[in-house]
């Protein structure tokens, strides 16, 4: 019997036992080293707890979660050209240790290696597997554009920045508990409530990211509290207050949001404080919760062993309650 | 009965028909533009060829063939970025046109666009379709590597060098020939004698341009002579005039390779000048047919309609008379 910690022991496990460094090394040590620098493994995970749901068989689902992880972080990799971030997990990216032409390649190459991995598959499920797949990753694409159109634009709507988040984080969450649960042999509409557990999970976790960065502590949160702010990003947060402060709150919001020099403590508390009149933590807590909800509604739908269910809901919950 | 210039008809019509372009524009548009640039579609053509060969229904096999050209498409996008090239078939570079985020972005979402053709295969082919495309991609990548990396060495061998455009170049219209194949039911000694078909015409193939670009004349190149001259690129001439080259003469070359304030013609003459006195012409000569021989025995082991057989003889032979 597995828990999902004993997945994710799997996971690391069959990951650092893969040998991705062949010649010409240029190309391949990138790759090493982004799927080296660690990571909570949550997506391949996923996809072996989505599996084992059905199946007490996971060994067919391994490569395919493997494939998923180095799909993830071929998008980190290329994120991270297109963003100019030169940390990530307190390790330098790939485009600063070398340079953006070797992060460009490398995270082709990469790509083709997450298909490789996705399409070692001997079972019958490789042509729906293939399909969840090919859609998922032109969704996390779509998604990260519609991100950085939103940099430049003052009128972006909830509604948009949902569908921003949808495809650029929760689809890959849901697609790999779906892949998982194909592969173990789920009929269609146990495995589509599975991706709705996660696609709504995915939505809950953004809005708590977004929330977290203004009202978290750095403990709970693992990162420093008030980057978007500083950065002018475009969370649930500022869209919402953005459009709920009228007169002079939007107007100092507005002075905060052109502002080039300034003291980054004075502006995260002078934005928290127009956040804290507009009602925003409401509104994000709200909505977290509707998400939170709809994704144990679907969970509770599940066919599929108890114990399993029991631990995804316990790893919903451990998301959720960070916000607490 | 289908020849080829049928076949890239076909394509042809079949490409113009996509809809490449859906919602974020600013993602999609520029797939569609770098594929309505034209080119000559070699790729998906002969895919369709390899399956014409050995089955009279090729239908199977155009998502493919179509997939192979949206792969390619993606390869000079993402090299033009790299590369830092401004103008590809007269027009823009999609760095230049939108900006390298987007190059980058919509390359990738180029990639998967690519897989989800591939993939839309309803035969037992997938797997070993799949598998060959993984395959021919990486070493696509491989090739592109080598030749990032050979820019900055002086010491390049003539076995490095075949080895890069055989990645970079060769294996993916060989790979398309075998695709071709595959779907349409040829055997796996057939399918390997069109891929070594293929192989050795695209190495023939690279260095008929490396030759041309010293001695063809511009009507049949159809581009500027003497631009690998100018920008040093280590071609086969090149690096076998550095081999070659002693004494006055390799410094002479040497001076060459090292000025950076010089008339284009003059440069393009004293180079070729040094070509002819080493002798490089007959070599390059000699290796083309040396490959195109190989193509041409591999090419009559194949079973299979003889007429498209004699239509891949003339088409292998057009290359290779460009340069006598």
């Amino acid at each position: 019997m597995y828990t999902i910690k004993d997945l994710q022991s799997i996971v690391e496990k069959e990951l650092s036992a893969q040998q991705f460094v062949e010649q010409p090394e240029g190309l391949y040590l990138p790759i090493e080293y982004i799927l080296g620098v660690g990571g909570k493994r949550i997506r391949p995970t996923l996809c072996l707890a989505g599996c084992y749901l059905f199946n007490d068989e996971i060994k067919p689902a391994i490569k395919p979660a493997l494939g998923l992880e180095i799909f993830h972080n071929f998008t980190l990799l290329h994120d991270d050209v297109m963003d100019n971030a030169d940390v990530r997990r307190n390790q330098a990216t790939v485009h600063i240790k070398w340079n953006p032409n070797t992060a460009i390649l490398s995270g082709d190459a990469m790509l083709i290696k997450a298909y490789q991995y996705i399409a070692d598959l001997n079972t019958n499920s490789l042509p729906s597997v293939m399909a969840l797949f090919n859609q998922t990753a032109l969704e996390v694409c779509e998604g990260q554009q519609y991100d950085m159109e939103f940099e430049t634009r003052q009128d972006v709507s909830v509604d948009e920045y949902m569908k921003m988040i949808r495809l650029k984080t929760a689809v890959l969450l849901a697609g790999s508990l779906k892949t998982g649960a194909i592969i173990g042999g789920a009929s269609d509409e146990q495995a589509n409530l599975l991706y709705e557990f996660g696609e709504n999970i995915g939505l809950g976790f953004q809005l708590q990211d977004d929330y977290l960065d203004v009202y978290g502590d750095v403990e709970t949160f693992g990162k420093a509290i008030g980057g978007d702010i500083v950065a002018n990003k475009k969370t649930f947060m500022l869209i919402n207050a953005l459009q709920l402060a009228s007169g002079d709150l939007r107007k100092k919001l507005d002075e905060w949001l052109i502002e080039e020099n300034f003291d980054a403590a004075k502006k995260i508390e002078a934005v928290r404080a127009i956040y804290d009149k507009v009602g925003v933590a409401d509104l994000a807590r709200e909505k977290m919760h509707y998400y939170f909800n709809k994704a144990m509604q679907a969970l509770n739908k599940v066919d599929g062993k108890e114990a399993m269910k029991e631990d995804l809901r316990q790893f919903a919950l451990k998301l959720i309650e960070r916000s607490r």
